[in-house]
This record gives structure tokens, sequence and C-alpha cells, in this order.
């Protein structure tokens, strides 16, 4: 059996048998995971996908499969292949926890390890977080335009494969949504499996009616009628009145906690009002209206603008295919590595001034408002910085000294944002359950005020990186300059 | 373990049981799979996915924990759970193979069989073929430009997860590439691995012209080198010109059969012209010029129309997230169903004409010009209807019936679209190796004359309903105004 000591691109293992035949393979060194572009031109990105990563990384061996795989491509010696018998994850990871609401350029992992190992790592670690933090983040935008109503992710037919489902109908929920269609996920990551019935339910009966109340007799406590069959508003909808009227009939006037109608094609604005009406009148006030069909952050706002009576969503292709920014772009750079004792700083320069990488050990230093709790500014830092809340702090740019702000002392507190995932090759995190993980997405997302929530145009949030971080950046491109390789 | 069993939606569930309450869940039907739009606005769609289909649906069975897991939802009963532990596909499946070119209404997956079966299989199904098709189809607009220069999928990092990133590589060979660069799936579907070095390789050295001497000691015969690092004309081609030329003294004259430099950033067309030319003065006319850097088939039909002197592609985002439509719509639809002897074809109605679709047991007959093998259209009819290729045809469109091509007799072949998959839940189709996959792609884009193939506004590919299939559509139409349910 071939493992996922295999799911990475073929250079990672030309490069570690290079380093390995020049004995450079266990140099310890430091790699940063960040981002340039914000996706779907918004604020922030929300983090998933940790907790893959983190499987992936324990897991991390190579079976007898795999060397006898890698011996037959005849690119690698004998020795290397012994070498990757051993082979294991030893040195340190730090990340930033899923539910983290996070900016461009931020370091959002950070690895200390041999060369070999952090190569190694690379490609699927970059894969797992750039896939559903990319999720994570729509699913944060559809809820913010949802506001409380309910809304499930229902990707799955659509979905750019098994993982995509299902590792997707789980970012959806550190993003804010309630539950998911997809069973297998639901089960996998203990999330609220949601659904009641499709087209081909009413079409396998003589009538809209039937087809009710064949539904209504075994599901009366899960009572959703898709209404759309044939002609939403002319039979659909009545059908479910007549329906709903023969259960409140039987259970002698009261109606189950929930239930409702759902439209999935048409004017959702037009149709879920006249519904609303036709329900109302009917006496059926807390009938709920569901909503499904190519929705994205964009229809849901407008259809709340145009006074659409919707009060739970359905959301699918939109989401589970992150439309309109389909990859988020994270990248894995080399920032430093030890050349005896002594750690040499690296950076990758680059005629484009912004992908001129940061050079260092970095980390990220979060400044909180602590009247309103809400986000001043990321500062990224070198690892040993530390900024002292009890003095005044002047959080500035670098680049433009005279973009600057000063935080009165015991304003502000100060929050890390990479926290310690493996030492050393052993995993220290108290991995978080899924429940604690979106509580924590809630939190982050309260950080930021309104206007950064904004679907398009939003302003940016502030991320400068420190004096010191800017000094050694500026030094070793003036070196670079200086001494052409 | 929970299984595949489970990936699927809830309301597949909630419904199978409710036929399965009602007694009607071992009713024999049809559905059809089909989708309605191309996407990224070509001419046809590339299948692929199958083999994930037979593999899903060949293993579908209900494991101990994933009858627990239903339990514990509350929401099915003990004789339905029971029922569930003995479940297996026993249908009938036809559908096209893999590599095949298919148009839009065309039905490339029927599934005849109880009920319950076909709704189960519903989600999954559409996942794989929606997903792995959209991916073969970009390849091949992809291939479509580039001619015969060599191509690699590049994208596992920004892949919307394992699956995508795997069955996405081999997507991608079905469409026409020749290679990737993700490991585990060259190694589970005996593709070539490729790879040479990134830009951590370079800057593990003090020099470019180090990493690259030190690279060229080990692979000699896998020799690409990665000349963006610091500055592409100025330092990394020189670079890489002076070991190449150390290479050819060590020789004798002689240089490897394959070498040569990648770009990664900045104008490729520029750079691959600057670059060629400084490769052959140094007398490296054989050099590859290989690129990357976020490449589709529209930037790469801008870069060959500018003259890029680039000899090989390797594309990763774009393909591997299926940039521009990330989703193929493919749908699944009841068709008919037996009541008693009697097979009722049914249809899903609606007020878009376009939504309404074809009722009955239906197959697929392409028309194919003998003379220059060039498909002449596509014919949807019912099951048991032929055409006759010793006698003239008209080749029509019974809604315009003004839209006719005669062909005649003796003068086209007839070939069935959708083969045997699964009979009575036996696998009986031979299941091509990929290579065979690959062939077969190639054959069949062979079809279709080139104007198909442009990237946008291409011309659509003549597909017709028999005029049987036309007439039963019609009277159930109108069975349906007169008879409101």
């Amino acid at each position: 059996m071939i493992t996922h000591a295999l799911l990475t691109d073929m250079y990672q293992f030309t490069m570690m048998q290079g380093l390995f035949t020049q004995n450079k393979h266990r140099t310890r060194c430091v790699f940063d995971r960040f981002y340039r572009t914000n996706p779907f031109q918004g604020a922030y990105t929300v983090v998933a996908g940790l907790e893959q990563v983190i499987e992936y990384v324990k897991g991390l061996r190579f079976s007898e499969d795999d060397i006898i795989y890698l011996r037959q491509t005849g690119v690698f010696t004998e020795e290397f292949l012994d070498y990757l018998t051993t082979f294991r994850f030893t040195g340190t990871i730090y990340a930033a926890p899923e539910g983290s609401v996070v900016f461009p350029g931020e370091v959002l992992l950070r690895v200390e390890s041999a060369k070999d190992e952090a190569i190694l790592l690379e490609t699927a670690l970059s894969m797992f977080l750039n896939h559903e933090s990319l999720i994570a983040t729509k699913a944060r935008r559809i809820r913010s335009v949802i506001g409380k109503d309910g809304v499930a992710e229902f990707g799955m037919r659509r979905a750019q494969g098994v993982s995509a489902a299902v590792q997707g109908a789980r970012a959806a929920f550190i993003g804010g949504f309630d539950s998911t269609s997809d069973v297998y996920s639901a089960a996998l990551y203990g999330m609220r499996p949601v659904g009641t019935m499709a087209h081909s339910w009413v079409m396998s009966f003589p009538t809209e009616i039937d087809a009710f109340r064949a539904y209504a007799d075994q599901y009366e406590n899960n009572l959703v009628f898709l209404v759309d069959t044939y002609n939403t508003l002319h039979k659909g909808v009545p059908a479910a009145i007549q329906v709903f009227q023969e259960i409140r009939e039987r259970r002698g006037g009261t109606m189950p906690s929930i239930y409702g109608i759902r439209l999935d094609s048409g004017d959702l604005a037009y149709l879920s009002i006249e519904a609303r009406k036709m329900l109302d009148e009917a006496g059926f006030k807390e009938a709920l209206i569901f909503a499904t069909n190519d929705l994205d952050e964009y229809k849901i706002a407008d259809l709340k603008q145009q006074g659409a009576e919707i009060t739970a969503w359905g959301v699918g292709t939109k989401l589970i295919t992150a439309d309109e920014t389909p990859a988020l772009g994270g990248v894995y750079k080399l920032a430093g590595q030890w050349e005896g004792d002594t750690f040499m700083p690296a950076m990758k320069f680059s005629d484009n001034i912004e992908k001129v990488t940061n050079p260092g050990k970095k980390k990220v230093l979060r400044l909180i408002n602590t009247r309103n709790n809400k986000l001043i500014g990321d500062l990224i830092c070198l690892d040993h910085e530390t900024v002292d809340t009890t003095q005044d702090y002047v959080f500035k740019n670098p680049l433009h000294p005279w973009k600057q702000t000063v935080l009165k002392a015991n304003t502000f507190r100060v929050q890390e944002l990479l926290v310690p995932i493996f030492v050393d090759g052993e995993l220290v995190y108290d991995i978080p359950t899924l429940a604690q993980v979106k509580v924590y997405g809630e939190e982050q997302i309260q950080l930021l005020w309104p206007e950064f929530l904004r679907l398009r145009r939003a302003p940016e949030v502030k991320v400068n990186i420190s004096e010191e971080l800017h000094q050694l950046k500026s030094k070793l491109l003036l070196e670079k300059v200086g001494n052409p390789s």
C-alpha cells in the first residue's frame, strides 16, 4: 500500500536526495507559510486545515510499497531509499489555530527542522491549508450576509472529489455554517446531517399532495416540502399548506417545532414573499422557507436587500468549489538556516517588490484594544521581539513611517497568533474539538470591525513589520545588490 | 470504520427509508446523468471519473459503524437499518467510457435499478464524474493550444484536497497531459512523475552556479535548472550555460538527451526568447525551455502567439481547480419507472424550457462520416431505436425541422456512446488501462473539426433528439398541462 508520504511533488524527493548526497539534508532551517492576496477580494482569510496537517505529519512514514515505487522510478539511490525507511518528522511546527482570522503576508505556519523534513512537508501541508482555509473563508463571507438565519452546506455532488466534499463541509462549519447534507463528513466530524427530499421523491407519486403526505407520515418532525417540482405558487405551496393543515388537525391544532417548504428554482425573492403570504394566511407563520439553487454571498445579499422572506439557506456548488477564487495562493518559503551555530536569515529576492519575502525566524503579534476587543492590527516581528503593553507603543509601517498609531499604555493587549503544534517531533498541541474551533472562529471574526466584512473593496486590516525585521530585510537586500551571486 | 456508503446527501437516506416504508423502494426505474452547459464556454466535455464510480459501486456495503452512525441520527427505523446491512447494488449501469467527448443534454450514464439503489448512487456518482470530467476538459483545452509540446500537471499544492490532487492528475492525463509532479498519483495510476528543483534548492547554496553544479553532479540525465531565483537573464541563464558547458566538456562534447532551464516568473515571452538566443549562441540548441507560473490555456495561447520560445509547460493551479468554471453542473434525473409490467416514462417539468428533461430509457448514437472520420452529430433516442446506415438518413432537429442534413446511405457509421458497465449488479466492463483511456481520448478529440476546439465562442456540435423521443416528450408535456397534479 502506498501512503501519503508520496503525497508531494517529485522535485521535493529529487531535492531531498540531492541534499542527502551533499550531506546537507540535516541542515536545520526555518520555512514560513503565508499568502499574498486575500481571496474573493475580501479583507481576510479564515484558517482551516490544520487538523489534516497534524494527521499527515504524525503519520508520515514510508511504507515498503512507497520505497518500491520510488526505486522503480530509477531516480533514487539505495542509500537514500534506506534513509527514507527510517524517516520521521522530528522538527518543530508553530501554526495559527483553525478558525483564526488572518491577513496577507503573515506567517501562518512555521516549520523549524532539518531541511529534508521541511522540504517533504511543503506540498501536502500547503494543499490542506490552502484548500480548507479557502472554503472556511467563503463560508464566513456567506455567514456574514446571512446573519442569524440557518445555513447548511449542500455541495457534495459538485465538489472537486471526495476530500473536497468531506473536508470542505468541515471547513464550512468552521466558517460559520450550521450543518451539512454530507452524511460521511457529518459522521466523521460530528456535524448535523440535514436533508429531506429531492424532486425525484415528488415525481415518485401521482401528485405532490401524495408525495408530501407520504413524507409527513414518516417524518413529522423533519418536514420540509420541496414545492417547485411543477408550479411553486399554484401547486406546490397549496399542496404543502393542505398537508400542513392535515397535520395540524391530526395533532389537535399544534404543529411540529420545525416544518416548512423549500424553494429550489425561479425568482427566490418573489416566490418567497408570495409563499410567506400564503403560509401566513393559512396560519403557518412559523413555517420555514428554505432556499437553495446556486446561491452565494452575492445572491443572498441581493435577496435580503429585496426583502426575500427566506429563513434558512442551503449553499452548495459556489461554496464547495470556492467560486470566484478557487485557489488560495499560500506559499512556503525558506526564511533561514543554520550554518554551524549561526542562524543565517534567508529571503527570496524578486524584481516584484511584493514578492520579496521576510527573512528570519518570525512570529505574529496581534494588538487588540482591551476596551472594545477589536483588532488594532497585527505585527510581524522576529521571534525574540516583544511588545510591552504597559508602555505606550508606536505601531507603524517602517516603509511609510508617517503611517503610525500610538497605542497608549494599558489600553491594548498582545496575543501571539502562532501556537506550538509539534516540538522536536512530538505533538504538543491539544487538538480542539470541531465545536471548539467553531466557537473560536466566531470570536475571531468578532475582532474585526464590520467594515472589514464587506464583500468587495473592504479596507485592509493593518499589518506592519517590526522595525527590527525591516532593518534586517533592508540589510540583506543591500548585501545582495552589493554581492551578486 | 465508516465507509463511502455514507458518501451521499442525507436526503437520499430519508427518501430511501420513505420509499422502504411505503414498500416502493424496489420499484424499478431509470435515472439519467447529463449536463446542460459546456464548461469554460467551450464546445465539449471530456468524460472522466468512471473508474472511481466503478470502484465506489463495487464496494458499496454498509459497515457496522455506518449503521451505528445512522442509528445515532435518530431518523431511521431498525427495519430500515436491517435492510441496509444487506444492501448491494444489483442494477444495470451503462456509461460513456472515460475519454469520450460529449455534449450538453446527452445521456452520459444511465442507471436502471430498484429506486433505492438508484437514489443512493446519485451524489457520489455525480461528484466523481463532475469533478474528473471538468479537469479532463480543462486539460484538453490546454493540450489543444499547446500542440505537441510537453506538458506536466503541477497543481497539487493548490488543489481542493487530496482527491482533487490525485484524481485531478489522472484526469489531466486523460485530457492529454504527459506527466504529473504528484508522486502519489503517479504511483497509483502509473503516470510519469516529473520535477527537478525549487527556489529553495538554489537558495541552499552560496551561488546559483554552486546549486546547479551540485544538481548536475547527481542528476545529469534530468537536468532542468530553475533560473529565476535572482535575475533570469543576468544571472540564472548565464549560470545554467556555464554548468552546461562544464557538463559538455566532461562528456567529451555531447549533452544528455534531456536538459534545459525553467522560467517561473517575469514575462515568459520576452525571457524565453532572450534565453533561447543565449542558449543557442552557446551551442545548446537542444536545451528545453520549460515555463511555469499560473498558466492556463489563454496565457499559453497568448505566449505562443507572441513567439515565446517555450518547449515544455507546467500547469498547476488553473488546471487543478478548473479555473473559470470550477464545477460541472452534471445532474441525475428520473427518466421513468415501472408500474407493474408497464414502463412509465417520467420527466422533470419546468417553466424554463431548457430545464425540461428527456423522458424514457434512452441512448446516444454518434453519426460519423466514414470518409473523414469526423463526427456529423449525436442523436439522443429511445433505447430500442436504430439508425440504418445502408439507407439515407435525415438527421434533423424535431423542434426546428428545417434544420436537417440528409446523410447518404453508406457514407456514415453509427457508434453507441454508452457501453454496459454493470449488468444486474455484475461488473461486465473490461476496465481499460489509463494508457488505453488516453489513446481513446486522443481518438475522440480527433472526431471534432478544429473549430470545435476554439477556446471561446466555439460553434455547437449538433445534438438532436429522435422524432420518436420528441413525440413522447410532447405527449407527456400535453398530458401534464391537461392533468394538473
